[in-house]
């Protein structure tokens, strides 16, 4: 086989943030896509404002991601890409929902793949979900935190106390917002999502101009005081949801009780949840936007679009399995509560370089509590400490360890 | 056309709480599936224990789900539906931890689908974001709750403090929990499901009988208490990571810090967590197991098998979009600190039929701050009370209103 019968072509239209990322994580994981699909995909050219033709990138490209944004001439490449037969994937909210009905028919018309997973909460699997996974589930409602920006600033005001402005003046200087962050923060980018999420929960047509939104200018600093008194979370929340044999698509602030599960997603992060009779609800959250992200998931789409469905390809990797690990442990022993006895616990720790990060002990009577936990350690050397342990004199029952994961998040 | 022509048979192996939830499950959606994808969804056989024929079934059948479970005679069946190039959905975990190689293997040769979101974490999608949304993504971790009769267990020792044995008799009583529980509680369950994850994230063959594995029988009510003293979650995880060149599989109970992901997933709810340097972590949780729950992730399964990858149906409802819909609203007023202002505004309200659930009142010297929160209600109605209320002369600023979402949760 010659090298041009493996190479798939793809067409590249926009290299702003996500394009600019899609083109570096392409080269990146050409090998592997290669190994999972028999194809090796390449980058047949690329369009910006000032450089490359359309029609010369098309006529060379088996699909073409579209990564301008905005309804023209973004629509206008997107249709005749279909027309001649071309896939396409493309992560532009704003096309699919004033144009969705449109672009959809073409591509069934056509017999190509429309993919848009990168529309709607960057790499939160939520498009493939709703059309495929639930596509047999009655959905009664959709929530979602799809704006990574609001988000972010009501998390800041929330944790800080600071005002609406000096969260976005934090989130602008983080690159969590845009210079200018008008449909961000006015909750139009959200509808524009939350359009797209109701089309397809509710297999009913729903456009942009349908969608009613509120944003968070509003939201004073005392708002968040409350919500914080009662335990509450604010967030920017689209819904969508059945309302007696009606639906309704709106986007405002809302407070969440503790426990739900939009109430704990702070940051930037994205997440939506779906709510059936049949399976009670799911629930996606990760980063929602960023260069690198939404190319992840704008790539997921370019290889489901290369590769048989469902199929699980042969492995291409060997790596070995390794049994003995690094892990952080707690550990719980009951033993005399006589003098000594803690010294006698770590030396047995230290002749296995097991170094104690943080000890509890209480008396119980005659007997005492001795709770510790200890730093990473492989988990070899924890296992002796813990024989050498167990046949203490001290000890009252056997030794107890869990593992701890030291992360700190949040 | 004649009705077979638009009939798609499926052939069911197995009526035991999934299969039968299955039966139930797929003439209710017939017409909804018939809609998307073109084809009558039916079921052309029922094989269980004691009636029908493997073969007649399968010679009058499109597609095979398999639900028996276990080994034999499981993997001959789901091997010869493959050979006879039938595509198969299976929820059979024992199965793919311990022969998928082989099973994968025969689906390319025979170019079927072999599909099995069900196996693992019931209807949360973390199969197809794996081979799909994630296969060009190099993931580093996969963290899993994917055994919901122990975290069911964990759960309720931590909230009521009580044991490991009452905890387990508690998940019987309520169907969390089988009569033999041995192969949930012991961390063997959810070890297989960990191998499935592994293999699809990491590229790698992993069977059952690599995954080191442990159980909750020994945890008891104390180190549930040190966890709630520190805040930490104690849950059964499984944990597939790289460590150097290699990658360890395993299934421990382990402690986690407040705002991981997985930290406040609480009853029979299963969450898979994967990271990877490109997406940060995305996370997705919901019902784990459950009959009704399982088959909707099988429904899934058959109709991605009956659909044309990427298609996006055209619109089958035409809901109509409601603007008015109910809801509970935090009311933030500043009004003059004199008397009858509460009276003034209670008033308005009640002359919309707007009724409040609480009131806090703070003093501000020359003002006073006055928060409630009222009972769901037509918007239509609040914003006519706050049009009242805004006239009011004791106010000093505009009110401000949010929206609270009014379930609780966890």
């Amino acid at each position: 086989m010659s090298a041009a019968d493996v190479t798939f072509r793809i067409g590249l239209l926009g290299r702003g943030t996500v394009g600019g990322a899609f083109e570096q994580l392409l080269p990146k994981h050409a090998s592997r896509v290669e190994l999972l699909t028999g194809l090796r995909p390449s980058i047949s050219g690329v369009l910006t404002r000032s450089t490359g033709s359309f029609d010369e990138i098309l006529a060379r490209s088996e699909l073409i991601v579209e990564l301008i944004g905005g309804i023209e001439p973004a629509r206008e490449y997107v249709l005749r890409a279909m027309r001649e037969g071309r896939h396409v994937v493309t992560a532009n909210k704003q096309l699919l929902s004033q144009h969705g009905e449109e672009l959809w028919d073409v591509a069934r018309a056509h017999g190509v793949q429309l993919r848009f997973e990168g529309a709607v909460a960057g790499v939160v699997p939520v498009i493939r979900v709703l059309q495929e996974s639930l596509a047999g589930a009655r959905i009664d409602r959709v929530h979602g935190i799809v704006n990574g920006t609001t988000n972010f600033i009501l998390s800041e005001m929330a944790r800080s106390g600071i005002t609406f402005d000096e969260g976005l003046a934090e989130a602008q200087r983080l690159g969590f917002a845009e210079a200018d962050p008008s449909e961000d923060v006015d909750g139009r980018d959200a509808a524009a999502k939350m359009a797209i999420l109701a089309r397809l929960a509710f297999d009913t047509p729903v456009r942009l101009d349908q969608v009613r939104y509120e944003g968070i200018e509003q939201i004073q600093p005392d708002d968040l005081e409350y919500a914080r008194e009662l335990g509450l979370g604010l967030k920017l929340v689209g819904t969508a949801e059945r309302v007696g044999e009606g639906l309704s698509v709106r986007v405002h602030p809302l407070f969440l009780y503790p426990g739900h599960p939009l109430a704990s997603v702070n940051g930037p992060f994205n997440a939506v949840t779906v709510e059936s009779p049949a399976i009670t609800e799911i629930t996606m959250s990760g980063p929602g936007a960023g260069g690198p992200q939404t190319a992840t998931a704008v790539l997921g789409d370019v290889i489901s679009a290369m590769i048989p469905p469902a199929s699980t390809p042969p492995t291409t990797q060997q790596l070995e399995l390794v049994h003995d690990v690094v892990s952080a442990f707690y550990l719980h022993l009951e033993v005399a509560d006589q003098p000594g006895v803690l010294a006698q616990v770590a030396q047995a720790l230290a002749l296995h370089h097991v170094s104690v990060k943080s000890v509890v002990q209480k008396g119980l009577g005659q007997q005492a509590r001795l709770v510790m936990v200890v730093h990473p350690v492989l988990e070899s050397r924890f296992a002796a400490a813990m024989g050498d342990i167990a046949d203490l004199e001290v000890l009252r029952r056997p030794p107890r360890a869990i593992r701890v994961l030291e992360e700190q998040f949040g």
